[in-house]
């Protein structure tokens, strides 16, 4: 079976071009890899599908007449004009302040690909039920035939008025990147492309506590990241802001530096805020002596290379269902090691981030989300792990302290 | 108070270029129409209204670990290859089959006229209640920054995928006949537009009962629509499709007519599908022994004209809060008399439609709702009258048998 829990796979690891159909290829040619697939409604997972996972419900009640003329006609006509006079009453008089539209076109779907926004509902409709149980969102699956960037941009910044936040979801790189940008610029309401955010605040949260078990000073740890899509991308963006002087990012072709004459507009930026050292090269070279490997590229890694980390070094090979490195190699050359997988320790899963991420931005009525709040965050969840082991540098998903925790983070930024 | 209920006035009226605010200036210029409004919030309607009226939540249990895995990844996953296999599978394994959007850019919000999207949200979410609350059906309000035909057109066909239905809501005549069009043209989904369609339906229910307290046949009698808007269009348009030879359809400018010379698109087809007696000049000479008056506009009309109406006369006069003709005027001349508001006998409400026609169309897998649907689900409101009189011509919004018959009645034609 196919399996893929966040964060993603990056989809423009391979190449300049976003060749997710590689990825894929690339993990299916793995023998461990299980190519049968047939669709069985007695399965557990679509009997647990019938129907959907979500639905609308009134919170007010409707026992008759009474109730209709306050919560419809002619009742409704007074709150229309009020908001219209005073658009912040929007918040207050409807569900928009409490609402986030889960926004894909279903162009990187899990480690799917292009599958197409109608096959992409499923995990939406999933996100949603997660926004609502752990941090009582209300999410809207928003599945959209794809398009250009400008077609994208234009639809989204059409429907936004019905919602209080905008999570950008499986959008495929480099794409991503200036959709997120285009809406940032253009909306007054949180926008947060969570394959890039949600990955990127969940791991430096595990980085600190992973710095922390190996007696490691964060800002000084050498990292290399492999992947440069949307998640290695905000990874490394996000691991530089939070201090970490010596991060190198390597896509299929190498080591992103300045010299590299086939870069992507984003790879340029992470050409020009990474690799302080002027490192050129493999993966290999770029693991010669590094503290930290992370992977979110799918891509293979050999035992070899990983063998030339520094001592006590930490690795999180995050790809599904076949992290990057095999975690049992792993554990030969590293002292901490966290996958994407729930079937190992060390789960590093957005749903830590993004549910309390848009309850601490709702509550507070930001208008968007900061780089500060995400360091917040990221601070946030790694707090809630009192001691850190080798074997814990997160919190569970089930932990219930983690969303408000995070939402008051955000929350206190705003 | 500004009162509205459904259906809506044609804000086509008094123009041909959709002058709502002249319909609303006109209402607001007569004395019994209170100008007041204070934001309050200890009034009623806007404490029932704190925090909005819907919210999205999870219709299976997500207890733990092994329900994420099923809900969520890594199961998830087989579900999108599934529907990424076979697209028909997505109305059995997601909410798609039983949601709606509610569809609008708020330019012609209930009387209020262009208010935007924000300010409609109100009425979307009020009727996402009455959706679930009828029928079952979860909606979605959808609010779009207004724009051109084009533009929404566009964006509602890309954001149709997460959706079983397109509701078109409160959107300004002219330009709604053009989006339903191509939108019904362009998507394989029902596309109805409930100003038109929904009043439609309503008011032929209506009718049919009428002319049986009356002892007319249907097909003969003589019927004058006062409004050539989305209402006045669509009611005139089922009239006809029902079988009733003379429809007269008169705007502001008097009877439409091909001798006219100042008709828009939408009222050069009525003028080819009306008013088979070639009658030209005002609505008081198209009133003339006429058997029905409805007024779906908003504009007055005087005691004289309404006098020269044939005997046992029918009048419906649907504009909210001010009928076309005071219901105790109406009196004096007609023998069946209907309104929009709640507090007279016999009112029109579009709530009697929507629920159970979105139902039933789910319920079949409809790709559309169809002329023969319409006509199916008027007489199915009618039927529901057992003994209709002239205090009760259509069945109570809260009666429970009107949606489930209405969708049979539907689904039995997909």
């Amino acid at each position: 079976m196919l399996q893929r829990t966040l964060p993603h796979v990056d989809d423009a690891y391979s190449g300049v071009l976003a060749p997710v159909e590689q990825v894929i290829l690339t993990m299916s040619a793995d023998p461990s890899f299980p190519q049968s697939f047939s669709f069985d409604p007695a399965d557990p997972v679509f009997r647990a599908h019938e129907g959907g996972k979500i639905e609308v419900v009134a919170t007010k009640a409707l026992r008759g007449r009474e109730d209709l003329a306050l919560l419809y006609t002619p009742g409704v006509a007074d709150v229309c004009r009020a908001i219209a006079g005073d658009p912040s009453l929007a918040a207050r008089y409807t569900a928009r302040g409490n609402t986030v539209a889960i926004v894909t076109d279903g162009t990187a779907v899990l480690g799917l690909g292009d599958i197409g926004p109608l096959a992409a509902l499923p995990v939406m409709e999933g996100k949603a039920v997660l926004f609502k149980h752990f941090a009582g969102v209300d999410a809207v699956p928003v599945c959209l035939d794809s398009g250009t960037v400008e077609e994208l941009v234009e639809t989204i910044v059409r429907l936004a008025p019905s919602f209080g936040g905008i999570n950008l979801e499986d959008i495929s790189a480099p794409r991503c990147f200036e959709i997120e940008r285009q809406l940032r610029e253009r909306l007054d309401i949180p926008v947060f492309h969570d394959d890039q955010h949600g990955t990127a605040i969940v791991v430096l949260a595990a980085l600190i506590n992973a710095a922390s078990v190996v007696d490691k000073d964060l800002p000084a740890l050498r990292v290399v990241v492999q992947g440069a899509g949307a998640a290695g991308a905000a990874v490394s963006t996000i691991l530089v802001r939070a201090g970490i002087r010596d991060v190198v990012v390597c896509d299929s072709r190498g080591i992103i530096s300045p010299m590299r004459t086939d870069l992507v507009e984003h790879k340029h930026r992470l050409a020009a805020t990474t690799n302080p050292r002027g490192l050129s090269g493999s993966l290999k070279a770029a693991l010669v002596d590094a503290d930290v490997f992370i992977g979110v590229s799918g891509g293979k890694v050999a035992e070899q290379d990983i063998a030339a980390m520094a001592p006590r070094a930490i690795i999180f090979a995050l790809a599904n269902p076949d992290p990057e490195v095999d975690p049992l190699v792993a554990g030969r050359h590293a002292e901490v090691i966290a996958t994407g997988r729930s079937d190992f320790p060390n789960q590093i899963n957005n749903v830590l981030a993004f549910p309390g991420l848009f309850r601490g931005a709702f509550d507070s009525g930001a208008a968007q989300i900061t780089e500060a709040m995400k360091l917040a965050a990221a601070r946030a969840i790694a707090s809630l792990v009192a001691e850190p082991t080798a074997l814990e540098i997160v919190p569970s998903v089930f932990d219930q302290r983690v969303a408000p925790t995070v939402a008051a983070a955000v929350a206190a930024l705003s």
